[in-house]
């Protein structure tokens, strides 16, 4: 357990930050932690993430069998593997459900206006992947063509996942959502939106790409969704071609 | 008193946590926990449930009258005996006023609508009982037809109160009800709600049903409402004949 | 100061939390508590009440005039002064600006909907007084003929003062004022009200007085106002008169 | 460093609050402390401003050149440079994103609207500067007319900075902005607004001369706009002359 430790008290510091700032409730949500090539460290099922202690995770294989731990897994760990096969740049994922963007997620709404420059910087858009079943094929069926290309998605009726290279940057990405979320719930309070423009928009491309060289390049791999609401939702099942249409362009742009 | 002390000391925590987190105002709300067959542990009337001491809780017997405890027992005690006796699962109570879900009371609407996926599965949907005045037998009426259907219950022009297998369970229903009067509110601020459809609301059930292993009784038996806002405000008096049509239908599927 | 200390100390601590729950910001807000006929401990100017020490509060007479202390006095003395001329039962006065309870008074709407049955025992409608600059006589004629009568003043454009027979009263009061705030502006949001109608409300009259007991008399001595969102504001000069009658009925039928 | 140490400790102390308080998400924000003439403390760019060390800041001088420190300075150095070129009062200054200024600000509105009388003492009215990118000369073009004449600007889709004699200072003004516009929003969610007459906020520019003995010039220095959500976003050049006269004036009379 010794190489494990560190990463065990990450996901229960980052874990009772998730019930702190009201970001789960009950059992909510859960994290983990890409250890090695074969091995994920992530929560257990019905345990409140705000008092976990170390000795309470598990550790699962790639394909989510137990390999160490008394408790139960996740039962949304399907969704972790998915994302661990999609991306290999990525060893921390943070799912939970942040009141208001999931208020967001639950009116069928995408986060994807550029109302706050730094977002687009950082985020880019924050997609709606339509609705599945927790714990079945259909929710990962339905996060599977945003994983490549976002590094946090609104999930339909559901809450957000957000991940990074590390733990640390998939829970900083979960508190840009939410935060966005908030100030775009703002602005539909107000009655009034003022996003920026497209000219603008490219100059935060920019910005973007000078920033990469710091950032890990999962972070400036997110492409900036100009749709409006998308269409992804559960009553639809094609794979929102449009979106797919300008991601692919934004990344071949790299 | 040995035997006592650590729901003593979950009652202050639980306690304190509700007054930090904005749930209960000055001496507002009240938990209890059964000790035994005839004996109940309930916080005092007139005390901030953020600053309670272990020795500030009283002990009664199944009527209410006081057994040990130097301070006057919660004037609500009533609401917590009628559930007691309802519900042989029961093993802690809750009481608060979370300010959205009170507001959903206040505003004679039921939290009935099926917009996130593990609220159904973990409290199905959540009625609003008709009003009553506080410590009458009003409150206690309006309360007894849908105590043995639901784990949490919306108080017109009151509050709310949440039950479970002890005290931290019916703590954690009580944070799930203000979170989801959160994202229904979001919704209704966004001015648009995209409900999970009856098909999908089936397939929770079925994920209910598993998930019924690991969980107590109670969280499993919450039937889910399709009905709209509900119509058992206090200006009828009929106990909601529809809603129980589909709890028992529920019930009777298990 | 031996004998001022504890006062010194719970001045500190509910300042500390009027800082920590976003009911002041910057410098706003002041505290005091009667220590004897003549004294009267006050937070200073120009501080943020959520770091203050002990030494840093000054003692004044009954005309305002320092007596101890190192720092200048409170710029709205006056209206403490004023409120313990007029209510002898009263030993702590809290003011503050928390947002919600703010916002309706910079709309200017009172707190006067009988839409929570535990605000309406505990502290009955929550007037508006109208505006006056702060500093001036202005402002104390603007609350003179409400002090009487209520526990907690909305003030126009301005923000919320409490009082009650100790500091952890006041304070208390202070919180119900915010968190109802809260659950009436839900309402707005939702669209919907459905407040006690009068036969609910005078049922809630008695059950007050039943806890007048235990409580201090001025908790009990609140009317509840019927009225609709108040005219006093201050496009108006008139002294609310409508609401004097019933608050003087109320007063009578003790 | 021994000098420099307070204002290590000042910064990570205030950067730890904004990140507390939701002011920040993820890196978002940065803060400085001007240490003399020629030399700047100042935030690293990409790091949690909640979890920073004293060791952390770096030094740059007057024309952002890393004077002292392993870490990278903020991108947003030259907004700091600008406000201290501008404003040779000025000895901190703190940028953050608080979610409610921030809708405003992304919603094209300035808080410029008389609605809380301690507001109009302390910081006057909060305009909205146009929009540039964030690290180009476009953002501090931008900025440059308003920073002589207030304490606290919106910046468009982008956040807000606040700047005063110290750091403290300049974080409580950024509280004040955040806290005035929840309680602006909530006047928004009522659909109702009583904004003070011009009467009333003359007297109030009266009590501010009075307090300015106590308190450093800029504070004093901001002048009241009658003017309805300005006019200086982003789709206009014109440096928003019509407020700018009002400004002037304003400083004129002083």
């Amino acid at each position: 357990m010794a190489v494990d430790r560190p990463f065990r008290e990450q996901i229960v510091r980052f874990g009772a930050m998730l019930h702190e700032r009201g970001f789960v409730a009950a059992t909510d949500g859960n994290l983990s932690v890409r250890l090695d090539e074969n091995r994920i460290l992530v929560t257990p099922t019905c345990m409140s993430k705000g008092s976990m202690r170390p000795s309470d995770l598990v550790i699962v294989d790639n394909e989510g069998r137990l390999v160490k731990g008394r408790r139960r897994v996740s039962s949304e760990i399907a969704m972790h593997l998915l994302i661990y096969r999609l991306r290999p740049d990525v060893r921390g994922i943070v799912h939970a459900h942040p009141p208001t963007a999931t208020g967001f997620a639950a009116a069928g709404m995408a986060l994807n206006q550029p109302l706050v420059c730094e977002v687009v910087i950082g985020l880019g858009s924050i997609p709606l992947a339509k609705y599945g079943t927790p714990g079945t094929p259909e929710l990962t069926e339905a996060l599977e063509p945003l994983v490549p290309h976002y590094d946090a998605l609104l999930m339909s009726n559901h809450g957000v996942v957000a991940y990074g290279a590390d733990l640390e940057q998939a829970y900083m990405k979960m508190e840009t959502v939410e935060h966005f979320a908030k100030i775009a719930l703002v602005t539909h309070q107000l009655g009034i939106q003022q996003p920026l423009g497209a000219a603008e928009v490219e100059k935060l491309i920019v910005v973007r790409a000078k920033y990469q060289n710091g950032l890990p390049p999962s972070a400036a791999s997110m492409p900036v969704s100009f749709s409006g609401s998308d269409g992804n939702h559960h009553r639809k099942n094609a794979e929102a071609p449009e979106e797919r249409k300008d991601l692919t362009a934004s990344r071949e742009s790299k």
